[in-house]
């Protein structure tokens, strides 16, 4: 089933207390295309600069991710500079320079409009409306957001948020979009604005899904070493979608099967710089991870009366 | 199987953004045999002052806690006041008065210990070990610890420690005791100080387990209202112990449902201030939220090759 990716293509410049990186491939529409690759053919909408090299589009088709879609505009590319303390859970950004990014107007290929299956990624939400717009008949839409967005354009947000199926941002960013401090009540609140399914991300500690079916609770796994959380939520969004994709299936089962996917994508993401560790994955390591978060959250279910005094 | 527990008894003076509690029944030692009682009989060794009234005693017999254990000792009791803001992760002590705990010198009565499971609450790691050699022949010791004790006797902690068979502490001690920011680098550094397995408690985002036969991640349960955190990790600690003991089996199978009714246990005392809301518990609630958590973190294996390209 086609999927459908709208974001950012950038350069990344990262320090983390392990090492540093200089404007290495970044973007989310990156980090997601590379990890939904996996599961099924991607189709990228996005904007680069005259200054991208030849060797990251080779590498994007390697990933059999159409690049039709990818814009070189005149200028420079979307570059980002940021870096962590200890607590890898939060960037502070140093720089960011839109450059292209500034003025895209998303521009959805002919051959990509019947896509079933839409990312709209971390990008504004008037232009996340109008990339779904140029959509046919998308059976499942799923978008991210930030908290810029929603300081700045909650309004169009809202809207964007009505055409949505599933809505992926973190727990902070719930918080202040409900207005409210409590996840499960938050939630609430953001599906009444139109995603019948939230995914609200926790950085180490895993992610919830809020689907009207039940309520889902995915962890992080536990690494040794993370090296650099860059890209780790639109990995994740890249191996959940990528899945759903690939199955075609859009069940509560198969969304939960999808959050587990999207944690084993993310973490190997974050076991190097850039797209590093993923590009040297194979399906085995991921089916093998998947196995492995089996194994970290089974327990067996009590008897009757079980362990009752 | 008899379960012993050495802790506190105290008075606590809770603020939370919900409410306000004052001078109500709280200490860890409470706490946990309170949890505990629900799964096995339970020992008390703390000590509470002059001015403790006879309605807790009652209420502790009432759980068929036994407190032969339990001093009475000129003075007053211990008081805690703390207040939570919406984070409520973490409490901001505002006094503590140790009154009659400060000179607490626990007796272990001659019908206590013959003990199988002892749970050394969180008090100076000195007392803990002087309790443990008073128990003939334990089949499972856990301790809990703190900051305090971390950064004020770390030597006589880290020789505790060699005696214990389970520590559970939280994320942050963790990290500080073994001196590394990363958990499972952590959790192997303090199982080499002689624990074989280590629980870490990260407050609403649940608990990990580091155990020789591998990593257990529970959730904690998502509230829609969570009212004051107190005795939240000693909750945990009594269903946790209070299920292990009565099975008599200390498997990491067994080890993992333990972890669940732990967090079973936690749930609900915070949905209320102080041991009011595990005064009204019944074990068919207990059972049911057990259930919720298996429904909470299940998700279906995948085929050979399910899912990918």
């Amino acid at each position: 089933m086609s999927l459908l990716v709208v974001g950012s293509v950038a350069f990344d410049t990262v320090k983390t207390p392990f090492g540093e990186a200089d404007e290495v491939l970044g973007g989310s529409a990156t980090y997601f295309s590379t990890a939904a690759s996996y599961f099924t053919g991607v189709n990228l909408v996005a904007v680069i600069g005259e200054d991208f090299p030849e060797k990251h589009i080779t590498f994007l088709k390697s990933r059999k991710i159409d690049v039709t879609g990818l814009q070189r505009s005149p200028g420079k590319t979307f570059r980002w500079k940021g870096e962590y303390g200890y607590d890898l859970n939060e960037a502070r950004t140093l720089e960011t320079h839109l450059n292209v990014f500034e003025t895209f107007k998303p521009q959805v290929p002919e051959q990509y409009r019947n896509a079933d299956v839409v990312f709209l990624a971390n990008i504004d939400p008037v232009l996340q409306r109008e990339v779904l717009h140029q959509i046919e008949k998308p059976k499942l839409v799923a978008c991210d957001t930030m908290n810029f967005w929603i300081e700045g354009k909650k309004d169009e947000l809202i809207k964007t948020l009505r055409e949505v199926d599933i809505l992926l941002i973190n727990e902070a960013e719930a918080r202040q979009l409900a207005g409210v401090p409590n996840l499960v009540k938050a939630a609430k609140i953001i599906q009444g604005m139109g995603p019948e399914t939230l995914i609200i991300k926790q950085g180490e500690y895993g992610s919830l899904m809020f689907h009207s079916d039940g309520v889902f609770s995915a962890p992080a796994f536990p690494l040794e070493s993370v090296f650099d959380p860059t890209g780790a939520g639109d990995s994740f969004a890249g191996g959940f979608m990528g899945y759903l994709a690939n199955l075609n299936n859009f069940s509560e089962s198969t969304l939960r099967q999808a959050m587990i996917f999207g944690s084993v994508m993310a973490s190997f993401n974050v076991e190097d710089f850039s797209l590093n560790r993923m590009k040297s994955l194979d399906y085995k390591e991921i089916q093998a991870r998947f196995r492995e978060f089996k194994r970290l959250t089974h327990f067996e279910d009590i008897k009757e009366h079980g362990g009752m005094v």
